[in-house]
């Protein structure tokens, strides 16, 4: 509707895929890429081969390389950059802009050492005049598929539900189903969180173990995530839905995902070292282990596939060993280790 | 240990994958069929090769067609038939035998119009002198993967929490892990609605709507099962577990559900003559959508899956419409959903 035009920063697969769906809902956007040659592909060519083969790209997307021309005239900004890179992106926006921005984030994962989400962040490096509110965009979403209108569901939540709701609007349509949840907190670690499991999970299909073990894992893995999230303070009901066990299924059981590609190839022998080489590309996961053993640590929670998944990534622990460890646990009440997530112990 | 034998009723693919477990453990095993000719087969070449190909039977294991010398000198019958069949194999266990049995049933559904689960079903047909107690045991666990002695994870629950426990040590393996749960009606239920929502995901799968739409539709299955479950009197958290969302997983998303199968064929536009003629075997989860049906009106439960997928079933709704209309459904708020089912509204 109107004039207004929505900005992407970040032309990879999700940033461009959610690009689309503003083009489908008749929005003009400015999608920034810091790379020359792709924005000139995407101008000229109409495609973006490299992330989204084999779809085009409409008329209403505009690509382009300069940042501060990419924020002239807007107030939205979809933040659809790495997690390494979010920092250093939201600290130039806050220099460029001189529009109260809301910022709606897309990516996945807990700062090491800082222990912080996506949004605390974000907060930490705007100036708060150039930040009106934070819209976390979360769910089961793999970006092809978006990219082929195939139906989608996703939640987005921030402190200012108004706004949360406005980019509700922006994004809605008939492939494109997008829920409003108030618990910013649960849907940040649900999203960071999931990507340790779908690691694990990878793992055990790399290992060879089978359905019934994977699904065991992911729900034990569901557990923890509850576990250490509510304590954080979110909603314990946040990971039953789209941004906990939903993103948690289709990230773990597909094999568009990064983190489950990694895992599996750990599960097959390969060294860490060896398997960032050959995806080159950012593993979130790997990172998020990270944090997420501080964080245990630090609240005092049992996150027994965490801890594993640490040893066997930094630790020289052999996967094997690792998976056969967690299976022999002798826990064997498993509506204790449930209920005390709803208490909150 | 020592020789009491363990009776398993059924020598089907879980049935006969049980029987090996027990077996694993040292334990002797009488393996009731009645069909001869697959008695014969097991107790001269050691296989089950139609319900567990490549599978060797250990000697431990005896097949009988005879219920009567099956059920002689046992306090424990693992009841592993089809769940059309409980009543009938209950009755005749009634009968037949004179000592009070622990009955440990494997079955998933819920019978139409009674609305009873299966312990319920085979509480009826048995006097209360030749019963002891009844465990359900359940959980994401193929058959084929267990025979193989992939790592398998599952819970054990019954009204008598001893002889749940019991039935826990006499399973539990380094490969077999058992956990306790007490609450039979969630852990009943949740494993008999999962068969709906896998009926469900088969037809998404059929109709290529890709792993966004059918991670979201496991969520919002989950969510469904543990509305109807917590009215019936289950423990919500059940559902977060083994035999809630674990189950669903492995059924939803392993080309070995049957369930799964069926809707899938549903999906790519068979009808339901042709699917159930095709398949050759039972479909629990077309039984328990009629069911669940039944119960959604008679809770007053919003159950919009099941009863998109009744419609599909028993009243030529086409899947893809059905698919669509669940998508377009308006509601936009996803706490509110699942707050209601902590609630119990």
């Amino acid at each position: 509707m109107g004039t207004t035009k929505t900005v992407v920063l970040g032309a990879g697969s999700w940033g461009t895929a959610l690009a689309l769906v503003l083009a489908d809902n008749g929005k003009k956007v400015s999608l920034w890429s810091h790379n020359p040659d792709q924005v000139r592909e995407i101008n000229e060519s109409r495609t973006n081969k490299r992330y989204l083969p084999g779809i085009e790209i409409p008329e209403l997307i505009i690509a382009t390389s300069s940042l501060g021309e990419a924020l002239k005239g807007t107030d939205t900004v979809i933040l659809a950059v790495p997690t390494k890179a979010i920092r250093e992106v939201s600290g130039k926006i806050s220099e460029i802009s001189n529009a109260p921005l809301t910022i709606v984030h897309v990516s996945k994962g807990i700062e090491p050492d800082t222990h912080l989400r996506i949004s605390e962040m974000i907060k930490e490096e705007m100036s708060p005049e150039s930040l009106k509110a934070i819209v976390v965009l979360s769910g089961p979403s793999h970006a092809e598929e978006v990219s082929l209108r195939h139906p989608t569901t996703v939640a987005v939540s921030s402190e200012n539900m108004d706004e949360a709701e406005r980019i509700q609007d922006l994004f809605i349509n008939q492939n494109f189903r997008v829920y409003t949840n108030p618990d910013i907190v649960g849907v940040e670690i649900g999203g960071a969180l999931k990507n340790i499991i779908a690691l694990a999970a990878g793992i055990t299909d790399g290992l060879g173990f089978g359905d019934n073990a994977k699904a065991a894992l992911m729900t034990r893995g569901l557990a923890e995530i509850s576990r250490i999230g509510t304590k954080m303070g979110a909603n314990p009901l946040t990971f039953a839905g789209l941004a906990g066990i939903g993103d948690l299924i289709v990230t773990c059981t597909s094999v568009h995902s990064r983190n489950w590609r990694a895992g599996n190839m750990l599960g097959k022998g390969q060294s860490l070292d060896e398997v960032l080489d050959s995806m080159g590309m950012v593993v979130e996961g790997v990172r998020t282990t990270k944090a997420a053993y501080q964080l245990a640590a630090k609240y005092e929670v049992e996150m027994p596939i965490t801890e594993t998944l640490y040893k066997v990534l930094f630790e020289d622990l052999p996967a094997k060993e690792g998976a056969e460890l967690l299976m022999a646990r002798d826990k064997t009440h498993e509506m204790e280790d449930l209920t005390n997530i709803l208490n909150g112990n």
